[in-house]
């Protein structure tokens, strides 16, 4: 087999990359290790950058987003009894949008399927070679038969765990990580969410998130420690941790019922450089991970598809190579701010093992800081709807 | 003896309260435990926030200020080799004034005296009594002699090591405290300053600043190990280490002379609740100390004198108890935003023992970020001018 672009990963940022170059008569085929199923009942972020809304209407596939995607122009931050409220549109002139990722998988693999893409599923023991050659190729096994695709470029959008970073040899890439010293636990819902907006709160007993899929569907995490399991927490546990740590009006206000899935998630920090290798590009999770403390994971992994396609564009079009070539630093440049915001926004908001009343106190006041300065809000606000391309 | 107000401490915060006093009347005697001139051999900051320049125009002791102060309306900024400028007057409306402490001080002792106010030198062995009664007082030893002077109030500005804050009972304050894995290494030279404004600089080998007191007189730090010793350091040695701090062109530009002064200073984040016990009022280091990074301490301080003025004078005019009664509770609201502040600026820019290439990165992309994002200089610029009291 041969095709123009071999993508390695068919969650959203390989399937919207896919459709992009679709749009452009590029030809990429899409490896899935997984089957579509499953890759539309893992549970995800749901806030859309402002940037992220437009390359999903760029790929064609936004018209359920613009029915069923809930704007959302500010955000609230609670810290203890008191909460303040971050204005995006005041201080940006545009809103974010609450749509799940799950939604946007299952839009991208309706619009491949239409356009007649190809997607392989239950693809495994995937082998990339001579990525620092102009021959690349992709070999795999798909139900006992082994496969091998030629092409010109292959994109790694396979996830932390997937094989394209690891493909890069060690010598030619460097990393960088923060384990965070606890993680989340997380519940989805079908209740009304306990307000129109997500709520990040800072509380004497660690953080909480109340964040929303749509109008009756509800997502809450606690902080908890990654020692905790899930099976410890019925969801009364769960609800009475959350009120506690919620502002009493907001708590007052929770509807709860019945858990539809519960989880525990690590938070990291992590980037490896340089995002090329060769023919190979590395997209979202496979280059960097961010904590989800401001919703930057899908957003970020956007943000390269937009690099990558644009360089592509000016490549198949023109033969100009300046696109592909500053790729990996382009890329790069958003990911550290992304990535310092999310390092940020986390530091701000949990509990530390190890924190002192000093620290403590830095928390209070960066928090009161943000709370009565004009500027800090906007810089959060900006970042938060996501910085330009 | 009987007096109004005891002030102890005869340094620029001590001086400053007893100049404001004196204009409405209310007379203070200022207890100071060194003399004159060992005061104002001591070497300190030189950047003045707005809120400090008016104040001292509020005491009438600003003609010098106004005819020697050089205004600054902006900073660089400089990691590595790459620099860049925040702008005061453009983000804020205002400038600093750079006009050395030292300067300051000599200014309040010559309008004390031209006033007839009374300060006391060479003051041993204080101590406050019954600060929690109506009947509060300070006695101490001069030349031998004991004296007790009875007093409405006590004012403790006498530093870190000063009597005042240990007299507040243990049980009734609560302390934080933050001591950095470093110390500033710093010589005064009365060689031209390297550039008009100020260079505060991020480098693989550590902080670099490069300050100043006037035209012929520069103040140049390096972040050092608090195990060094000043006497490893000759002044070659010194500008060699400047130079491979700073960025080429302004290493290239430095000139460099003897030093007339050099010293090791310990960099200290402390904060001491609350700042009032009874008839006794904490003000400047007394109550708590910044880091040196971004030059809040001497304006920390000047804060404290203003809300403290305030409320004294509406206590002596109409027996208005409101502005003492919340004093504690206002200039803290405003000292752990400058703690803040100087806790922030210095975790940027200095270099620490335990850092990790992912933390190093995020100092990085917080620079850049603070380099490209007008919203982020803007709340800079508001920090270093002076949040508005």
């Amino acid at each position: 087999m041969r095709t123009q672009v071999v993508i390695i990963g068919g969650g959203p940022s390989g399937l919207l990359l896919g459709q992009l170059l679709d749009g452009i008569g590029v030809e990429a085929i899409v490896l899935e290790r997984k089957t579509r199923d499953y890759v539309l009942s893992r549970i995800r972020a749901g806030v859309l950058e402002r940037g992220t809304v437009g390359l999903l209407a760029q790929a064609g596939v936004d018209a359920r987003l613009k029915e069923q995607g809930i704007p959302h122009d500010g955000t609230l931050i609670a810290n203890g009894n008191d909460s303040f409220r971050v204005d995006f549109t005041e201080h940006t002139g545009t809103t974010v949008m609450v749509y799940g990722q799950t939604e946007v998988t299952r839009d991208l693999y309706d619009a491949r399927e239409a356009a007649g893409a190809q997607t392989l599923f239950n693809v495994e023991n995937v082998v990339i070679s001579d990525a620092d050659t102009d021959t690349p190729s992709v070999s795999f096994e798909q139900d006992g038969t082994n496969h091998t695709i030629t092409c010109d470029y292959i994109v790694g959008c396979d996830g932390f765990h997937g094989v394209s970073r690891k493909s890069i040899p060690e010598d030619k890439r460097r990393e960088f990580e923060k384990i965070y010293p606890f993680g989340w636990l997380g519940i989805l819902s079908e209740t009304p969410p306990v307000d129109d907006e997500l709520i990040y709160a800072n509380s004497e007993r660690g953080f909480a998130l109340c964040s929303m899929r749509n109008a009756n569907l509800s997502r809450y995490y606690v902080q908890c420690s990654m020692a905790d399991h899930v099976d410890n927490w019925s969801d009364e546990d769960f609800w009475t941790e959350l009120k506690r740590r919620l502002p009493e009006d907001v708590a007052d206000k929770l509807v709860t019922g019945p858990s539809i899935e519960k989880s525990i998630a690590p938070l990291r920090s992590f980037v490896t450089e340089p995002m090329r290798w060769g023919q190979l590009f590395l997209c979202g999770d496979a280059a960097h991970i961010v904590p989800p403390t401001g919703a930057k994971g899908l957003n970020t992994a956007a943000s390269d598809v937009h690099y990558l396609f644009e360089g592509m564009k000016a490549w198949y079009a023109n033969q100009d190579a300046d696109g592909l070539d500053r790729y990996s630093e382009r890329a790069l440049d958003r990911v550290w701010k992304a990535e310092r915001f999310s390092w940020w926004f986390s530091s701000l908001m949990h509990r530390f093992p190890d924190q002192t009343d000093f620290d403590l106190r830095m928390q209070r006041s960066e928090l009161e800081f943000l709370r009565t300065n004009k500027a800090a809000q906007k810089a959060f606000a900006e970042n938060y709807v996501g910085l330009p391309y």
